[in-house]
């Protein structure tokens, strides 16, 4: 099935906020076997929300329709479906009665503009809103869906999970299995170069490669009728995928790196800590965002002065004098140091110039080191990246993750 | 003059990858007085790039393409769009070149689909890529300005600002001044009642509220003949603004939170340390995002288990023990402990349950204390997000930086 999504508002329009309610709907859609072959992002205004959404109905089978649907004037996105329906509103008493219980909840009392919201489309489904005041409208057009939802993501997320999916599941009639293969080690080009001729030889079976950050993602959908003929249709493309590139695979579940890296740890019972210099905290971040870290990860050490790293991870100062806070060495003594000091068996550190200033044309900014000290040894590998102060960062956390899985 | 944006590419359509070109370009655009009307996402099919395209055409003046120039025979933006301008597609040699050298420059030797990246539009030009392999076009289609750029961030806004903004500029008759005043201690919602009546007032002097994380911004836009003109035109409505609302401003410029926090401290000569427990390293990295932070931010420690709290922060094991350690006890110990540790003026303590896990009814996910150490007195906030993990992390973490402004 065909799906569609249609994005309402000038914030979206004006690149104020990044439209990622797009790329969740689509990827949740997917799993369900409805895919977007369009997205569009319209302002508030009803004549482009009517002219996108007779498009879409010409095309999709599935259209969602985020934003528009707040208490100001300029929300408009309700009535512009319902005049492209040529159906009326009218005000849903169990939607205001849930507008005023809201308010009450938290002390406060509506304005008036917030009954704005309580507005139906006639014929149409009022969905209900958990975590805000603006209900979503779920309206069946001669066989084509069509659901309105809220724009923030915390009150868009829920509904489509509650009130989407489990009215598209019904209307489904195909199965679908996507597997996803994680690479590290290995460009998109090559790895697409490797795979070419699987890729887009049958429109039921898709192997779509996607480059992340200093990652590839070779992801396999089955389009079947069964849950047993997607299995029976993955298995022989697994098979080749691992002959051609097992190499380079990491895992191929939906599990991110850090994960995988934090389970290894877990299981030789091991525990870790991080001393952090130019990535500054974001390595230590990509780990406690993980629930459950705290098995294994200890403690982390933002180390961004010369001080902290003599009097916090003991590398002696002469070592900094004669090679620089960027440098193997001192990459070397502050895995060390802040592994005897936190008593943690494995250890990761990051000295790096980020940029955009400190570089010299003998340490030009993208040039980091990254010490791994495991129970036996403390090694040492020195990168040059590329890119703005956040990618240099971002590489280097990163990059610290996939050393830190090939020594485990 | 209205402005679109086309972006190319499964792997936005699929979800995989969020459309954040679109915002950039936007809000670039937006700033010589482009607007864009349209943004769509299409997939790697030559029909509905073409589609796209011709209503665009028909819409705007300035169209920008972006994604499908890579060497795959899935990448058809410049094929799509050479058909839709019946032009003849033909290698460049120069762009060969160029594609030859940056090879060279890598010690690799390029793929014969490689040069499939040379071949450019009959009658465009060629933008060239000093960040990767794909050459942009510009194409001049009866006076609507249309650009194809690569995907990748990284390659795009170099290209955008070294070969879109220098060619559209010198097509803007129209002078664009944008002013952004930065809220906090405000919803968007009561914002936007308090500005009801400056908003959609004029199409030439915008006001328009976005609210971002525990703040609320509100871009004031004017579109006059002359910069002097827009600068009489801004001034009124500032003063309003500032009348109303201006004990939430922080801030009129582009600059940050952060950015203003560590410039208060840094006038003052005044250090800065941080203890994040559920944040793990969320704050410390908000910080050193920006370059320069050294100055001011000596260290962080991310101090996830209890032992670490003892250890590191000094915190005392029966206070843990008595209050546990999501406590305004505890969130007191680690600012007054990581201070005295780090010999820093000012320090940030941040403890919490983010979950999913971990809440009970007394202590329930969300509940999270700030504590801040200032040269006098040891300030400890409680707080009560909901959300997601990542969520109740970003939340705490920028609200201890909100406290901290209001201290300083």
């Amino acid at each position: 099935m065909l799906g569609e999504i249609i994005a309402v508002g000038e914030e979206v329009l004006s690149g104020d906020v990044i439209n990622s309610n797009a790329a969740y709907i689509s990827s949740q859609l997917s799993e369900i076997g409805v895919f977007c072959r369009f997205h569009a992002v319209v302002g508030d205004i009803e004549e482009d929300i009517i002219e996108q959404l007779d498009q879409a109905c010409q095309r999709s089978k599935c259209i969602v329709l985020c934003g528009g649907l707040g208490p100001t004037k300029d929300d408009l996105t309700k009535e512009a479906v319902a005049r492209y329906l040529k159906k009326p509103l009218y005000e849903d008493l169990e939607m205001r009665a849930q507008i005023d219980s809201w308010f009450k909840g938290r002390h406060q009392a509506p304005t008036e503009n917030n009954y704005k919201q309580a507005l139906m489309i006639e014929g149409g489904e009022p969905l209900k809103n958990g975590n805000g005041t603006a209900p979503g409208v779920y309206y069946n057009h001669q066989g084509i869906h069509i659901f309105l939802l809220p724009g923030p993501q915390g009150e868009l997320k829920p509904m489509f999970e509650n009130c989407v999916l489990p009215r598209m599941n019904k209307n489904i009639d195909k199965s679908i299995q996507t597997v996803t293969f994680r690479l590290i080690d290995i460009g998109e080009s090559k790895a697409v170069t490797i795979l070419d001729d699987l890729m887009g030889a049958s429109e039921r079976l898709i192997v779509a490669p996607y480059a992340k950050l200093r990652e590839v993602h070779i992801k396999v959908t089955s389009i079947e009728d069964t849950a047993k003929e997607n299995e029976a249709a993955i298995q022989p493309i697994r098979d080749e995928i691992y002959r051609r590139l097992g190499q380079f695979i990491y895992n191929e579940t939906d599990k991110e790196l850090v994960e995988v890296v934090l389970d290894k740890l877990n299981k030789k019972n091991q525990t870790l800590s991080v001393a952090e210099s130019c990535t500054g905290g974001l390595l230590s971040n990509f780990i406690v965002a993980i629930p459950g870290s705290s098995a294994v990860f200890k403690e982390g050490i933002v180390s961004y002065s010369n001080d902290s790293k003599i009097h916090r991870l003991m590398v002696a100062s002469d070592l900094l004098k004669m090679h620089g806070a960027v440098s193997k060495e001192v990459a070397k003594a502050m895995a060390a140091g802040v592994s005897q000091t936190l008593e943690t068996d494995y250890s990761v550190s990051i000295t790096g110039i980020a940029g955009p200033d400190g570089g010299t044309p003998e340490k030009p900014v993208g040039l980091v080191y990254i010490g791994i000290k495991t129970p036996e040894t403390v090694l040492v590998k020195e990168y040059n990246f590329m890119g703005s102060r956040q990618k240099i960062r971002e590489q280097s956390a990163k990059s610290a993750l996939i050393d830190l899985w090939h020594i485990l």
